[in-house]
């Protein structure tokens, strides 16, 4: 590898003897020999039909999945019984050691700053022994970027009572989809048990542009009815309106029911148009809301525990970190703000193979 | 979603009625109520057996890959008959009409342009019917700036001479790796018909920190020896130094041959330290080369006639150019870079998954 040679200098791609161009304008076929043209058009016919051999292969990874869905499941449901408390895991299942030197270090930390507030603190540490592990999801939420943008202060009391989220793959033989499944405990607010969102996907090279296929993606969703109890729906606030009567001038005050910022309108999501014809607002809402139901199919559902811990986070900054650690942060952080959590979550940076490579 | 709730005044995770955290640091399990650490304990034990699922799942998908890597076979093999020249498609395989549009459009450019230039222009194209795509892996190596930057100028009479290259994955039961193998017409640098670089990798979370297990990832590489014909090994050069004699005084000329930047100093690779311990350049060398290596397997075999027309490089860019259609320029193509094709192959920014959401 030469570090001397920048891009700057590259040379350009010249083939049948042409000219170079000037950086940054591909190049085109259209200067290539008639004869050579017409090869290439070959290749590209080739190239086509691998796009739809492709496609054939994200569908079996899709069955994979199915598949190995299957395998985590017995995992995630005894997650949810410790999370929920209904079921109490025995000292053997507890055993966590790795950890220990983080602790004990934590544990020093905390000595040097307890102090003269020593007294105080353990009074506001609640010893008691709560039921499951409390606000477990209401954690995650808050603790990602991308979902506590969209949770508000009137969400938190419901989101306690978020018991599970689980992902749901489509049949074989279905078009492909995934469904998002937020189970409630009874609560009062509104009378759903599971709140659903569903994704629907498509595995298939567009004709007009086939090139461009890279697997599966989420081409439009569908939330749900959520069946608010009287005066707890939190998507709408009612605001009240003075009017003026034209004509005799008396003033009266009405109320008017408008939208309200929730996390609940997550399962009232835009629809896509299928013309592809919407405003930027619209699309921009909908690519969010993809996104994100990217994100908790292939993050936070599969690795809760670690957004709750915050250890996943960690993980998703970790580069950034360990450069800081070596000195020049400014610099470093702001390169660091490309590979942070979100950022890993572009669905545009994302590629559909299972490889990555790291330096062992 | 609230559009004006920035992360700046993000609520920080709070769980147990802790008091919050400063934005950046992660949640510690140590401020939890002994009963509830216990329990997210337990979920941690969960999560490790997931990640241990995570890692049977790759190897099928692994598996997966290698099976459609021989319904891949049959079109690149015809992709290097006529690149090579050894098969002439018919009218019918070259057949390509999307693109019209996209000629004539040029085709109008060009007549713009030519207009005294013309006859001069008419003698420079070769309209002549060379053999096969001429240079078209040369051309490729040339493009993609991963490769440009290695490719020095002795390098490309011998790139000329590359045929084909070819992804090879490793047999089931065998430990995970892929090969790529560059095969060369006989030429007049070196005996080698096919030079080889193994790629070695590991689908196991480590168990020092199960979770970081993200799928596969190269650990190792090992290149190959190229029989170099005399005088022709472009990875050394002589250099001649002048030595003066300490006690007569005398000088004399000596030769000493000292390693050169080529492109083939990739199959004599830095060997992984199995310890970890390596300087930093080194440490680099080989996390670039591994990004070399899955950038090949990943993108320029599967996909090599769009890197030579150049379509490959537009999709990668496509942000950037779409922005630059509605004005500013030199901004947006700063931003631009970020998103450019090297970026799209970071490993560190490859998700294992094989879905991507994208409007339609």
């Amino acid at each position: 590898m030469d570090a001397n040679k920048g891009k700057g200098d590259q040379a350009m791609p010249n083939p049948g003897g042409q000219m170079g161009k000037p950086v940054g304008v591909p190049f085109m076929e259209s200067v290539l020999p008639k004869a050579v043209k017409r090869r290439v058009h070959a290749l590209k016919r080739l190239q086509e039909q691998c796009a739809h051999i492709e496609a054939k292969f994200y569908e079996e990874v899709h069955e994979l999945e199915r598949k190995y869905a299957a395998l985590y499941q017995p995992l995630f449901d005894k997650r949810r019984e410790v999370v929920t408390g209904a079921v109490e895991p025995t000292d053997e299942e507890c055993e966590w050691h790795t950890d220990e030197d983080e602790e004990e270090e934590l544990a020093e930390e905390v000595k040097e700053k307890a102090t003269i507030e020593d007294a105080k603190k353990e009074e506001v540490t609640p010893e008691e022994d709560p039921k499951g592990i409390p606000d477990f999801w209401l954690t995650i939420f808050k603790s990602v970027d991308m979902l506590s943008d969209m949770v508000q202060e009137h969400d938190e009391p419901i989101l306690k009572h978020l018991r599970d989220i689980q992902v749901k793959f489509s049949e074989p033989g279905q078009p492909m989809s995934f469904t998002l499944e937020f189970h409630f405990e009874p609560n009062g607010y509104f009378n759903n048990a599971v709140l659903t969102k569903v994704y629907k996907m498509k595995s298939e090279p567009e004709a007009s542009d086939p090139f461009s296929f890279e697997g599966p993606e989420i081409i439009d969703c569908e939330g749900c009815q959520i069946d608010w109890h009287k005066g707890k729906d939190v998507t709408v606030k009612i605001i009240k309106k003075k009017q003026k009567h034209k004509g005799r001038g008396t003033v009266r005050t009405v109320t008017k029911q408008v939208p309200n910022d929730s996390f609940f309108n997550f399962f009232n999501p835009v629809k896509a148009s299928p013309d592809g014809e919407m405003d930027e607002d619209s699309e921009f809402n909908l690519a969010t809301d993809f996104e994100i139901g990217h994100f908790f199919r292939e993050r936070i559902v599969p690795r809760a525990v670690l957004y709750f811990t915050g250890e996943a986070l960690e993980d998703d900054e970790s580069f950034e970190e360990e450069e800081l650690e070596e000195g020049d942060e400014e610099e470093q952080d702001e390169e660091g703000d490309d590979d942070d959590e979100e950022g890993d979550t572009d669905p545009k940076k994302e590629q559909p193979q299972p490889a990555e490579c790291k330096q062992q």
